[in-house]
């Protein structure tokens, strides 16, 4: 790794700095912590006005810009928003503290302990678009794991941003926990240069769109929490209840289509399609969603497009769906692992079996069975929190909490114990006792 | 990704086998899996002249080349290692089957039931050199826990390699396992090939030297499991006891110089330097290891070189071991975290609080007060195997065993639920009800 130039020397000091404030604010008690996170509130509350003040002005420029409708009502901070925002920081405050868990505890040996910690990761990188109020929630949720953060926001959002992260440095100027562990950078060179930072920053979370995110995966050997794309299937089986393979479809499709869990692709089995397909198609148009179909779907769906290859690749994100028919569970099954993004994927089914197949055979996140594709998520699942959502194949995986935010280390206390003793002819035996 | 010629769609269509045998092997019963690797080792029993032979030519060809005295070492495969390696296959039977424990049992709402469920990664690459008997091992903690196998073997170690996959494939085949799950590739340019195929492989796990692995890591976009460096350091502070000081320090250096949680740093306080360096350069020297120290160091030891930066960032694997002179327990865990390998750093102290800022402050997978960095393996952790020894941030993390190889998934089942009941203003609530 070669880094050169002013920018980068200034970003590396800057990273150093977190990492070392970082190192302090690790092993704080839950109890300092949380003080920390309460004062964050409290100053957050305090700067109100200058941080809406702040934001005014951002989207004042972004306005004479021309930024688009979607990301300009984004990057808006009213004080509705802003009262949630500082109200999520009480809530983190509220969760329980993922670090200093013990998840072994074994005696390898009289007097020789082993036992693995929950501990902090060390530094995050954080890269959002607009939503300034990010700051404000990933910010406490690295406080409460006892992690620094380095904050790197939307350059619309610049004057918001820096308004939020001073309040947030002045909150905590009052704790024990160092401002340093807190950065935010505002230059768009300064994206590229975090990502190069492996040595300093060990995870990095991007927030916005598919391709900012996979532009980050493919640029950094940093470890990346998110996922690129959302393509979720509904599979209605042969033994589907008609009712709710219907609920489900538009639950699924309209209830919130941008989301990365709203399904892009319906697959129907061939004995159920020519019942129910009309029916779906109804309620899907009434509200307005776009169909395309493979060739056996539009026989019975009149006039919908054809889908293409592409369709079958393609997160819509919008009111459209693709519908494919398939002759067999199995068809389906392949169908998703092939194109699916490994997010979150459900069968409407009323055969046990068929479910039984489906939840083991697919490979996804999440696996659903007669319910919608749109409860994945970490508020859903009890989390308290959601850090992002992760579609790799290795933990953590799906929707991740604090917990994706931690890291473990294994300590072994002896007395004196060295390894020539346990070899060899007269080697001593390991007792392995686990003590919880 | 562009894969273009002959070599990379045979090996795409090797995979794609591996992946779909892999995925009937998934969700195998605990016996079934345990009959299996049986099998393995009855097959592998009576291949047995014909691996040992296929050995002996590989190690002639190995002679004729002029292979270096310790790979030829590797290479080698008597009787003994081999039925050493039977009994191995069988251990991996006795081991608990790490799919399918429920993580997480969880009631979100009255017939809206959350699991996080174990489940294989499905596919592992493994690469390895020399060693045939490697592929034993790996083998039946693949197959144990639910994962198809692509192996590269070293191309010395090729007709062994061939002998052994072709037993073990034998022995599958009267099995519920479908002998697709395993597989062998033999050319070198296919190793390059594996590791653009993070479309049909989970995780690689290199074993072989330190560059050879850096190699892996910095050409795949697959999850590595493994580690480059074992730079570890053992630390003697003031208020050490110099008997356990001396002996720790032995054992940790020579017990066994080339594993990687051998020490290649000592880190002396001022204080006890003069009284406890001597000895342990007596002890050290009096076993063959070359000191290089720190002026302060050679200020107390006569007649040793001068230990540069490069040593403070080198791992010798040898007889070889730097020694730098601190002033304070801060300056060593700087200096750890600053030169370390985050593998395995150790502390000798009688005071507690000394010892409990050293595990808590050195970033390592490994914290140890008291005892012989050498204890860092998955045998002396009690995990019953390891997989590998991982010095990534995030977990896994530190000796690996087969929860390496696992990973998980959400099941949600309903009974039609969608998620707009649960929004707007007559918004249900959840129960977030834990059933374990």
């Amino acid at each position: 790794m070669t880094i050169s130039g002013d920018n980068s020397s200034n970003l590396i000091a800057i990273a150093k700095k977190t990492r070392q404030a970082a190192l302090k604010l690790a092993v704080l008690s839950t109890e300092a912590k949380n003080q920390a996170i309460e004062a964050i509130a409290q100053a957050l509350e305090s700067a109100k006005e200058e941080i809406l003040q702040a934001n005014v002005a951002d989207c004042q420029v972004a306005a004479k810009e021309g930024i688009a409708k979607p990301l300009y009502k984004r990057l808006q901070l009213d004080e509705h928003k802003l009262r949630d925002a500082i109200a999520g920081v009480r809530d983190v405050g509220k969760l329980p503290d993922p670090v200093g868990a013990v998840q072994i505890h074994r005696e390898l040996d009289t007097g020789l302990i082993l036992k693995r910690i929950a501990c902090p990761l060390g530094v995050l990188g954080i890269i959002f678009e607009a939503r300034p109020e990010a700051a404000i929630q990933i910010v406490s949720l690295a406080i409460k794991s006892g992690n620094g953060v380095i904050l790197k926001g939307g350059k619309e959002a610049i004057r918001s941003c820096e308004a939020i992260v001073k309040a947030i440095k002045q909150g905590l100027s009052q704790t024990a926990v160092n401002p340093d562990a807190v950065q935010l950078l505002t230059t768009r060179e300064e994206t590229l240069e975090l990502l190069k930072l492996d040595k300093y920053v060990d995870l990095i979370i991007p927030r916005g769109s598919n391709s900012f995110v996979r532009f980050v995966q493919e640029n950094t050997r940093i470890p990346v929490l998110g996922h690129a794309d959302g393509i979720c299937h509904l599979c209605i089986d042969k033994a589907a209840d008609i009712d709710k393979a219907i609920a489900i479809t538009v639950d699924a499709k309209i209830q919130y289509p941008a989301a990365c869990n709203a399904i892009e692709t319906l697959l129907i089995h061939a004995d159920i399609a020519p019942k129910i397909l009309p029916k779906i198609a109804e309620s899907l148009q009434a509200q307005n969603v776009e169909l395309r179909g493979d060739e056996r779907t539009r026989k019975i769906l009149n006039n919908i497009p054809a889908a293409t290859e592409e369709d079958w690749e393609t997160e819509y994100s919008d009111l459209i769906l693709s519908i494919k028919i398939v002759d067999s569970l199995e068809e389906a099954i392949a169908h998703i692992n092939d194109y699916g993004s490994k997010h979150t994927d459900a069968i409407v089914t009323e055969d046990e079996e068929a479910a039984k197949t489906f939840l083991a055979l697919v490979n996804a996140a999440g696996v659903y069975h007669n319910c919608s594709t749109r409860f994945a998520d970490g508020f859903r699942y009890g989390f308290g929190a959601e850090v992002g959502i992760s579609t790799q194949q290795m933990p953590p995986r799906g929707p991740v909490g604090l917990e994706g935010l931690v890291t473990y280390k294994y300590q072994v206390t002896g007395d004196g114990h060295i390894v020539a003793n346990y070899t060899g002819a007269d080697a001593k035996s390991f007792t392995h006792k686990n003590l919880i």
